[in-house]
């Protein structure tokens, strides 16, 4: 049984990883897409979405059946239901990337970012991906050390959609109302993927420490 | 067993109950916040949004505990995750009515919402009270009727939401760009509300048929 349990453990891990990845490579792509107005690019994060939902079900699915034929408790029972929180918000941050996607395709061929903000997108689309790249870590070694470190990376994100709101703000902006709406919300999808991605963290912390982190 | 069980669900269920009630209260307060620059209203939505996290923790700790002391299975253990489905949702919209109220608490005592927004909003407010009081409904029959309704509703937040930002985009729009970023952030959280309920009255919906809405 216990056997059986870790081995159960061990396939809901691969599965998070491999959304960690899918959520990783799709906000990479997304953020080209945004910043080249790479049309191919942009649908192929859209198309792609499926197989993070997909991730998702299998993990919930595979949830389930662990719960319903082990019926673990105490901690394990924790573990199994806080992997199902992980899928949730790797499922969301997957959403978040898709509706990046989706605005570099609004005025495709023309760009959606004018240069004012490219330096600003960039680092965020850098810092999503840094974020991503730690959860598929923090899982696959169950680490709380690079877990913790997602908090730092969410104030640099945090830090960056406060530049880039007051470069749209700024009274000598340029490019019009349309331009800054659509800025500000993209600005709004990164800083929401780094917050779910924080969550993961917290997550991950919880389960290796036993202690909420937040 | 049985008998425990059905107590069980029982309380998880009126604690469901409680936030739905308790999510259409803020989002209320909130839009009233917004559009009279109302500080007391805005700051007790904030204030209370903890209410709302702590009744998220006694679903789940009483979910996890109704797991560990009755091990169900097949459609039971299906029932009682799904309630944990739902109460993430609903602390959602929470979280988001908080959003409206610190938009609302921004510039005051200058209003957020200029006066060629004013029904758009109000509007917006209008359709996310009628969503919450339909969820609590569903929840306390466990309707799907009802819940089947929610989507419609939600099709009338996202016109409303289209409307919103066609009049911030209208070339002649007067108010410059940070009202228009405020506002288009305001419009998402709205529809991001509406959003959130469309799941949990699928989730409802499920409960009742043991099909899936999505």
């Amino acid at each position: 049984m216990r056997e059986e349990f870790r081995a159960d453990l061990l396939q809901v891990g691969r599965t998070l990883v491999a959304m960690a990845e899918a959520i990783q490579a799709a906000m990479q792509r997304a953020t080209h897409a945004l910043l080249k107005a790479d049309q191919t690019d942009a649908e192929q994060v859209c198309d792609r979405d499926a197989e993070i939902d997909a991730l998702y079900r299998i993990v919930e699915d595979k949830v389930y059946d662990v719960i319903a034929r082990q019926a673990p408790v105490a901690s394990d029972l924790r573990m199994v239901l806080t992997a199902l929180h992980v899928a949730g918000d790797l499922e969301r941050m997957g959403d978040l990337a898709k509706h990046v996607a989706r605005a570099a395709l609004r005025r495709h061929p023309a760009p959606v970012i004018p240069s004012e903000l490219t330096e600003v997108v960039e680092r965020m689309g850098e810092v999503a991906d840094q974020l991503a790249g730690k959860i598929a870590i923090a899982l696959i070694n169950l680490d709380a050390v690079v877990a913790a470190q997602l908090e730092r990376d969410d104030d640099v994100m945090d830090e960056l959609h406060r530049q880039l709101l007051n470069t749209i703000l700024k009274p000598d902006w340029p490019h019009g109302v349309e331009t800054a709406v659509d800025a500000a919300l993209l600005g709004r999808f990164y800083e929401r993927y780094a917050d779910h991605a924080v969550n993961v963290s917290r997550h991950v912390i919880f389960l290796v420490t036993g202690e909420n982190a937040a």
